[in-house]
């Protein structure tokens, strides 16, 4: 079972998270590109210091969006939005090539990610991008959505993603984080959660029903207080079941 | 002789010069990369025209200054610079490789231009930025200046550019654009200097002598009233003295 | 009748329409505030010009998108959108002081124009703003709009706006862009509709039904071709049937 | 004495310092418009909070220069650089007026703070902005740079500050930070100092000998770890001493 997070969300002198914490526990690392948050040098960095550990990297493209931070949906027409994400592409993939890896799949971030799935033209234009940069590039989402099933239209390849940290309706979809009940706050719940998911590819939805849930990585959090403690006993837990985390790429 | 000019450099719904005359004119294309000037879809547009009519592109790399076009000095450290140089060289690139072809040379933008001919830690930067990046990637840049002298001492090949709107001093050297006669402002007189420049490798100083000027490409200029006139001009005095227009890369 | 255009619109080395030539046609400015175009320099350079010739300035307020010119629209949350509308003011403001005067109305831009025009959330947060910064400002906007109603609920002016070069429907809205016959394009014919809205408060729909249009500025363009002849050519038409163009403020 | 510090710093998502532990203890917040730092909604927070504890609020201008947070130095043109210290003083001046107070004076941030100190266009350029702004507005900047004898010679009033965690020289200038002894570390003799300057007007230098130190603010930081507490502990040794924390505008 694959661990992703999101890394490298800081921007200039300003930071989010802990990357270096993070990095010792995940296998593969969303690292933002420079539009939503990402500098060149916190990419410039990440990307040696992933490539150290062996935790592939992943491009967590984002809207022009800095002062929203990506978490608010902009109506991009299809070419603008297609550009701007191989322009992010191509940018990390420099800092990639130049410590001895590669952009491995790409992850939309925030509000681009909402949108994509169910938004025709915006998971258009990213499975434009990533057809012409680099169609063996997988791309991260959620199984069901509008973009997995264009990309899989286009010959890509779709890992879907699990919650371990968020409650599931009984049709296999998250409960929307407008409710009470959308998160699990309990780290060992979560721990426990990410071990069904990866050993039984299902989950445990708010009614008690076990519903499937096929994902080949499990997105963990790091920008939250506790978040890393949360983190490490996921991947201690699963480690405890005889489960090696290892990259899906 | 190889002719270069700045393209791409509108950004969102501005536009500055005129990328398409100048396209049926040069040889070399310094596409601009979005931290000065041109965003991703100019530049997707720019490298699909070059591509088809066998132009090539380079990154005009250039300050994060959209405010300042790239034209005011800022005090970068040779980190950061480095850093934010090879993002703009990844993502240019990655417009590149889609439209078929690849950045095939750098060329600095403005202040970081002149910066890198006189600041040994700027001029360091752009050399670890193309040495991280592609060592193979010829340097756009004048004959003499610190950049060109950090850049052969690492390997890279330099090519130098001429000036045909530009009087020079005896020294080889520009008139400073201070000096009431820093520009040569009759077409034709631009004209026969890049004539000679590209025959004879040579140009007439401002006290009449004739100074040797080493270059491999002249640079036009596309931002001006009449500025592509004048380009088409220097393009058809040099077939007419026998000598193509070919990209030095 | 007033005589309302956007200027300013440019940003650093990028210019937008013929500022200079619609100052001396219109009688109101809707000056860019720095978020979708407009700089300092040039918010400056405008209202001393505005002030000089006694045209009134309003703040032209857009979302933060330089890249995308304010014209798509952007999901903000309330009181980020009040405060993001309230800086603008205050900086506009700056500048009018500097030079004599005040801003004198607040328009907004692009997709915050439309959005605003039917959410409830924006065109509340424009609305917040407006009373928190200067209650007596006015609210140049569509007349019927969600902006409108909610800016005359909590006691601020209300100046609705016509468009003598769109062609209306017979309900008394405006035909959307997308349609064939959105445009009126014949420069005499926009300046006789614009003589109608003026003298007789009415407009000829597209069935030719003569359609109430309760107007007090009409919007004027400047970043077409041809544009500030068309605006130059209302303005003599209304001066010839006897009304002054006159500011609203 | 008055106490200041820098406020307002994040910007989106990201934030830097405490400012509501700093907001008990000083009596003037520099706070940041939103060029280096501070976005809309952290500026109006900043304002209202500071307001309601009677904190007296200064506009801390900056260069348009998120990316480097205003610390590297740029070439900036006099009446660029004027214009947009203008509109960050204006865009403040907004929040100031909506939560009842108004910009009681202008400290330059970073780069600008040191360039202001030295380079006379851009010292002339901050004052030009004041001048033209508000004359009534007092400059806080270290006594004998040329911006404070710009300042003075056009009728502004200086206030100069003192930092009670830096060494200085026997001359009453700091101790360059590149030097080892720049910074006085131990908390304690911070406040020991803090308190000398408020009641002797004196600074004990690197050389043993006490160097008068003319002083009407104090300035503190709150960007690192334990700054919160030994700007508590500088308060507290101030009011032990009899002396009370009070703004200097």
């Amino acid at each position: 079972m694959d661990l992703n997070a999101d890394l490298g969300e800081g921007f200039g002198i300003w930071r989010l998270g802990d990357d270096q914490a993070l990095l010792d526990l995940i296998t593969s690392a969303n690292v933002a590109c420079g539009f939503h948050g990402g500098d060149p040098s916190i990419m410039h960095r990440i990307c040696a210091d992933a490539a150290e550990r062996g935790v592939v990297v992943g491009a967590q493209v984002g809207y022009r969006d800095l002062a929203g931070f990506g978490r608010r949906h902009i109506a991009y027409g299809f070419a603008e939005l297609r550009d701007e994400v191989i322009y992010q592409l191509g940018a990390l993939d420099a800092f990639c090539r130049l410590t001895g890896t590669r952009v491995r799949y790409l992850k939309p971030h925030g509000a681009l990610y909402h949108a994509a799935a169910c938004d025709e033209a915006q998971a258009a234009a990213l499975v434009a991008a990533v057809s012409g940069y680099d169609h063996e590039l997988p791309v991260l989402c959620p199984a069901g959505s509008v973009l997995a099933q264009l990309a899989v239209g286009a010959g890509l390849r779709v890992v879907a993603e699990g919650f371990a940290d968020r409650n599931y309706l009984p049709n296999g979809s998250l409960v929307p984080r407008s409710a009470a009940n959308a998160l699990v706050t309990d780290p060992e719940e979560v721990a426990a959660r990410a071990v069904r998911m990866a050993s039984e590819r299902a989950v445990v939805a708010v009614d008690g029903s076990i519903v499937p849930c096929q994902v080949e990585s499990i997105c963990l959090h790091g920008d939250s207080p506790g978040a890393v403690g949360s983190a490490a006993l996921v991947r201690a837990a699963l480690i405890d079941a005889g489960i090696t985390p290892m990259p899906f790429a």
